[in-house]
């Protein structure tokens, strides 16, 4: 097992893996920009070492300065967490080239699943159901004439090295197809140098459901309960949980067989997520597969008792996973929402400062609360707006989110706005209760009915 | 099911049971006393009303007070916490007598079992092993002695009605029996009114290992997996976990026979913890009967996935258990530590005053601390010097002790001395590491050991 670790990440992620690395006898290294000098993260490691200055790419996106930091310190791995560089494949090869190994997949791995065509036509060989659209690149507006009169309208023009929404466009006739076929195109060719396209149909009144996997370097692989992530905002989710009310026994065992199908067809190595769509008939299509540990990782850890964390770093060591497929139990149901620093009454306008006072209302049983936050610490404005992950297990869907709103009730937050009453709405929301959303409720559904009811809670006290 | 329900206590119990009771759709009435006005209990209570002065006989033990605060309040149904009036029988009769519900055991029942030397008859009747010593009352110094040639030196002299210490003698050769039994016998009558005594065998190197048991009004039992609690200081549960090492999955289930027919036998409704001694073959020995829910309580959650305070109010409300013994599975083993304000280093005196920072590092797998405390609280010099349980749960005993040791580390409570550097050692202790400790260990191996490591921590920066 490693000696001493580095975590390239900040905030709640970087203390999460710290903690669990402790746990294992691990020396754990943080890094920090200058103004994270104070953050949790950093007094909670084993050692510390500054990376450079408050601007992600000053710092925890800065490969070399990472990089050198795991020199420095004489770290045998790099854990990346999520976002930043936990998914750049450059930066998993260079790591791999001084000798430090990377807990996640394999460089090629990461790249592969990176190019969402690539992905896409991956998983359609190891017969992964994808969503209906083109087979490889559609390289002219021609060929995508083909595609739309296969799979109809409305259709998505997508960049082959997309995602962030440059070179995407909806199209919803004929009509416009061309003009959006090379205005998507050129945008491509601007943004990624690429412009290599693909086309899928748009799918309605779906569900965002993912799956968890972990595949150790023997070929073992394990699939955790699926988590249903729908509530959405501009393609963030908002509210995480697991089970999803809408899979089945028969449809989780279907899901499993098709994740373990993708991993294996990809030689996968160490945790990933696999994202579907689900339909009415409750079929399932590839989207995307996520090669890092995820925000939502707490809900599936609830519900089986296994430490994710703990697995990643086990597999990278070398080590056989430690339970079979056999063994996986769902126990009960978990709901996470993400608190953030925001104005969710002015568009969710983020919100930076210092933490005048915090009270996380930690405590009881199927409580868990993900924070680096203290009485103190300041918000700063340059990262990610989410400070705490409130997370809530009991034995039914309707008992955790009922625990999950007493949590929001009591989470107490001074000195920055918090998303704390929008969540709240949204658990009172009867639709969420009922779990009668897909993954346009919120924006289209809650959000406007939201508006109305803004006026009535700035009224209350926070 | 109940409407509104008080909680008759204060602190982290307090919070624990508002907490439940919220989830379960229940409006929580928190009473305090004058200097507990802005404590935690009180601001997440959804009603609250001041029930006298900060000395406990002025208001948390004030029956007629908090009584009439249940009645002022419309509450149907009073939960007593532990500690305080928990197990007051005089203070439940009265709360049934006003048409409110007790949630805990009859009058009876508790009265039965706050009398040692008659629960221990009621057991034996019950065929439930107790330790040996007397059957029924000792009158005088010849019955003593009729009873100690029986099962030897060292024998104690109990006051039935005791409790406490007072009315109890180690006797340790028959030449200082007479003196002793008359000392302890006068000392019982002054204490308690009541000069009853009874003998019990002196049994050491022995565990502490309780069971925790719900009875509903319909007789059904569950009992949940044993406690060892033998890390005790002045017969106070310093560390307590479940499962114990030194039970097998067969003494556990003829413990759970054996409290089956002690329950079944008084008729028993709700919680209650029987506490028993573990000797060096494996045997068990009754000891007495908790009638109430215990500080403890959190680890038998961690490893069931239960609500022991939810499954109160369920019983009390007349519903049926909702799930049956066959139900119960260990999942993991869970180790709870007590984090007081005391100053170990001065023989573990409290410490009162103003809390200028915590930080309780809850988050990720397995973590669980409960408490009151918040930055700004003030510890009351009234109550108990207890401020959090620390509680870890991990796959097996080794890992959670190490997830506590990590938890010990990062908890950080400024404006009072606090029991971390002692805890801290504690967990780092060989012998408890190995599961090597009995009753006697903490004060007659640890202690000792621990004054020359004093000097050692209190250079190192808290």
């Amino acid at each position: 097992m490693f000696k001493k670790v580095l975590v390239a990440n900040r905030g709640e992620v970087a203390v999460r893996i710290i903690r669990t690395l402790q746990e294992m006898g691990i020396a754990a290294v943080a890094i920090y920009s200058t103004v994270d000098r104070d953050s949790l993260h950093v007094q909670i490691a084993d050692e510390a070492i500054c990376v450079g200055g408050p601007k992600p790419t000053d710092s925890y996106l800065n490969m070399k300065n990472v990089i050198s930091a795991a020199v420095l310190t004489g770290s045998e791995a790099i854990h990346p967490g999520y976002g930043f560089l936990s998914e750049n494949s450059l930066f998993a090869e260079m790591v791999g080239e001084v000798g430090i190994k990377w807990i996640g997949p394999r460089p090629e791995t990461i790249d592969l699943m990176g190019n969402k065509a690539h992905a896409r036509e991956e998983m359609r060989k190891a017969k992964v159901p994808v969503i209906p659209g083109s087979e490889g690149f559609i390289h002219n507006v021609d060929e995508a004439k083909v595609v739309a009169q296969e799979i109809g309208y409305p259709l998505l023009l997508k960049a082959a090295a997309g995602g962030g929404g440059k070179g995407m466009r909806f199209v919803y006739h004929e009509e416009e197809l061309a003009e959006k076929f090379d205005s998507a195109q050129s945008e491509a060719r601007v943004s990624y140098g690429d412009e290599h396209m693909y086309i899928e149909k748009v799918m309605t009144h779906v569900r965002h459901i993912e799956m968890q996997v972990v595949r150790d370097q023997n070929g073992h692989v394990l699939c955790l309960p699926e988590r249903n992530c729908s509530l959405q905002r501009r393609n963030q989710k908002v509210m995480e949980e697991s089970p999803a009310a809408s899979v089945t026994p028969t449809m989780r065992a279907e899901l499993a067989d098709i994740v373990t199908k993708a991993v294996n067809a990809i030689d996968y190595e160490n945790t990933g997520t696999i994202e579907f769509l689900q339909d009415h008939d409750g079929k399932f299509y590839f989207m995307e597969m996520n090669t890092r540990i995820q925000v939502e990782h707490p809900v599936t850890e609830m519900v089986t008792g296994l430490d994710l964390v703990r697995l990643q770093v086990q597999v990278a060591a070398g080590m056989d996973l430690p339970l079979q497929q056999e063994d996986i139990q769902i126990k009960g149901h978990a709901v996470e929402m993400r608190l953030t620093a925001e104005k969710p009454e002015q568009d969710f306008a983020p919100s930076a400062g210092k933490i005048e006072f915090v009270f996380l209302p930690t405590g009881g049983p199927g409580v868990r609360i993900d924070s680096a936050l203290y009485t103190g610490d300041t918000i700063q404005p340059f990262y990610d707006s989410m400070i705490a992950k409130l997370i809530a297990h009991d034995n039914t869907r309707a008992e955790a989110l009922t625990k999950l709103e007493r949590i929001v009730d009591e989470t107490v937050v001074v000195g920055v706005s918090t998303s704390r009453k929008f969540q709240k709405a949204l658990l009172l929301d009867e639709n969420v209760q009922n779990d009668r959303f897909d993954t346009k409720y919120l924006e289209d559904g809650f959000l406007p009915n939201w508006e109305k009811q803004k006026a009535e809670l700035a009224a209350q006290d926070d």
